[in-house]
């Protein structure tokens, strides 16, 4: 039944791009509400989408916001596993958009590629989940239950998903969570990311003179604020580059050999970090690879800081106070109100008496995720993708978080596979966004072979 | 002589204030292009009182701005002194206007004070030395040569005053200038400041990746220009705020005891200085008095600083670039130019390779200035004070920069001798501006010593 749905998947290549094409066809740009009517219509493309394949309780619902598509089918019965399929049909606008060769919702095909708005993130990975369902389900039907669940806004930072999800667990219960707004690492490197870091978010603010000072008349005299806050920032690294928070480190969960090995497989070595940012060289901390420094370990940057006159010229001002916003990248299993504490003790043990200052939270922290890499469903998608590609995938950390997988951890218990079948140039959030098909074709047969590995 | 001058002062004081009245009620407000047609008529008001006591080659020099007035006597023959009388006939903005008691360009008279914008700041100590000279010239006649430089743009920076003296070095030729642009620290503390420190002003910009990152996907490879400026910042200080520059100190013209000495004499002490700036506890150099680190210790401080994101909420960036704005007050005999040159080893020398660097001088630095205490000059304004009020003048380093000073010093090669009538209440700048009629009278009387003991 297996080689039967690769087979009605092989063979209806043409249809399958119809309805991709279709689909990014639909201006659903969530951040405009001038794209209202075309949300809307996206949404029901879903969920027509849905209906076709036989699933039940297809239903449009409302948000705050744009909707949300859901829909099931448990027909495989209580003692076989049920998948949560997640993706959005929102999009990223297309300005600037005299950059794009053709028009960015008339989807069109230019060799391998076919490029339009949507195309790789995430219409095209919502299509293929779409397209290997239906190819499975009109062949020997499907072999688990599964559900999905389609937003509207992942684009605008989904601020009314965790609140559906949290009033709808019984809806939404199920074993795993497939999550293919991922990708790859190149066209033949298969990829599973297994792991998010998490984040806390900070703002420290010093006070120091009552209004801003002549630094002629009281240069000498009074702490600068700008230059105590630059001494409080720079003790948070030590000459190795490590964070200096009190108990920083405390739960951070080392890496073991083995994930070391998988994570050196990457190609993602130092000549790739210096193209991707432009650094004469990079920095880091001591004794990590630049992958495991991204993906496996935590870290503290400066977001943003700002004292004083920043204008042209010169004023000569004491400042009367400066500000840092200041954000921790985490991994499992520090807990970011713990870091919150960490940084209060370290701002209270070294500022100068001669300022005030306070630390708040500029946004709730997240704690980092990390799935079992022999996690069922995980070993189902690496060998799906191996039976593909003819080889293994390769494991990936994510340095970014994304909250929807850390919502499925917290409100539904469930762990996120997190993969994709787009590709590093596939110029996401820019112009000329493009969708390389036959990767796409070979990530339908790939979720093919997962509903049967599962 | 001296006593009929004293004599005659004594007598006209209503004349006297009636002058000043005449000139504090135009509004010769420099900033403002609306009040050209004021300006104009206070420098003719200056060039009138000046013809009126027989100076000769009164003249209303325009620039390209706002008019200089000069005028000069030099009966007193080539054996004597020439005194070079510096001021300024232009005031601050009134506003917010709304906070004076009285209109500022009437000038009323409430108990013991005048009040009125400029009364204090500086017409009220142009008309000090205008109406001693007047004392002088038609009693017994003036004992040294005089030259006034009275111009119409301090309170905008005095864009064009360096070049009028560079342009007329012989008109301006002296032996040493009376700036009465200063003032007492109480009504009863005559007050000769006999130093002023110098500024140097630099930015600070650092570079990493080329454009600004996604702190999840990058942050732990690269380094973060905001954190390194902090850690730059932070290492200009020791552990006894002594700044670390490379050459930084080797130039500076340490405290003499009897300097120490009479720098204790103030009343600026910890209590002074927490009450004017309203921090917590004061800061600063190990080793010296507050008085002494603001006007006799040279400081390093961060005017502003700007780097990412500063607006509401959090943006998880880690920015391509990061500036600072850093200016040092300098004390003789600090050389500007060594202070950036210091600026620029120090970075070199600290700065991560991982990021690029620059560091630019915001304006022209401008070294301090100091009177020899025994300059002849000096000790006659000393004497005629003592003779005023009884006791010593208390000898005062200003923190700030006077640029006018510094021209007379690199210009024309002559000391400044700094003082002036008003006290530290008269509201400079702020609504509400007056003077003091009692301290000012006296001080007239201090100036009538002054060209006498000259």
């Amino acid at each position: 039944m297996q080689a039967q749905a690769l087979q009605y998947a092989r063979e209806h290549r043409e249809q399958f791009l119809n309805d991709l094409k279709a689909i990014v066809s639909i201006p659903s740009v969530s951040t405009d509400d001038a794209y209202k009517p075309d949300i809307q219509k996206a949404a029901e493309w879903v969920a027509a989408q849905l209906r076709d394949l036989g699933m039940d309780r297809v239903q449009v619902y409302p948000t705050a916001r744009h909707p949300v598509v859901y829909g099931e089918w448990l027909g495989a019965g209580a003692d076989k596993p049920t998948v949560l399929i997640y993706g959005h049909y929102d999009v990223q606008p297309v300005d600037p958009v005299e950059l794009w060769t053709t028009p960015p919702f008339e989807p069109t095909l230019r060799g391998d590629n076919l490029y339009g708005r949507g195309a790789s993130d995430m219409k095209g990975q919502v299509a293929a989940s779409l397209k290997a369902v239906e190819a499975v389900a009109r062949t020997g039907g499907l072999p688990v239950n599964v559900k999905w669940l389609i937003e509207g806004e992942e684009e605008i930072g989904s601020p009314n998903l965790a609140a559906f999800i949290a009033n709808n667990r019984d809806l939404l219960a199920c074993d795993v969570c497939l999550n293919p707004d991922a990708g790859m690492l190149g066209p033949d490197l298969p990829t599973i990311t297994y792991a998010l870091r998490g984040l806390a978010y900070f703002e420290i603010r010093l006070k120091g003179p009552d209004h801003d000072l002549h630094s002629g008349i009281n240069g000498g005299v009074v702490r600068n604020p700008a230059n105590e806050l630059a001494r409080l920032i720079a003790g948070m690294h030590d000459g190795n580059n490590h964070v200096t928070l009190p108990g920083f480190y405390d739960r951070v969960r080392e890496l073991e050999s083995d994930e070391r090995a998988e994570l050196s497989r990457l190609d993602m070595d130092e000549a790739f970090y210096k193209k991707q940012t432009g650094v004469p060289a990079l920095w880091g901390e001591k004794g990590y690879s630049p992958v495991e420094r991204t993906g496996a370990r935590p870290t503290l940057d400066v977001n943003g800081i700002l004292a004083g006159w920043t204008g042209p010229g010169g004023k000569t001002v004491i400042p009367a106070e400066a500000m840092a916003k200041v954000s921790c990248r985490l991994v499992p299993d520090q807990d970011p109100e713990e870091i919150f504490e960490g940084l209060k003790r370290y701002v209270q043990a070294n500022v100068s008496d001669a300022v005030t200052w306070e630390v708040v939270e500029v946004t709730k922290g997240s704690p980092a995720s990390i799935s079992d890499r022999n996690n069922f469903a995980v070993k189902a998608m690496s060998a799906a993708m191996e039976s593909v590609w003819g080889k293994r995938p390769v494991f990936k950390r994510e340095g970014g978080s994304v909250p929807v997988v850390g919502q499925m951890q917290s409100l539904l218990k469930v762990e996120s596979v997190l993969i994709g079948f787009g590709l590093p140039d596939d110029n996401l959030h820019a112009p000329n966004e493009k969708l390389t098909l036959p990767v796409w074709f070979k990530g339908i047969e790939a979720l093919i072979h997962f509903f049967y590995n599962l």
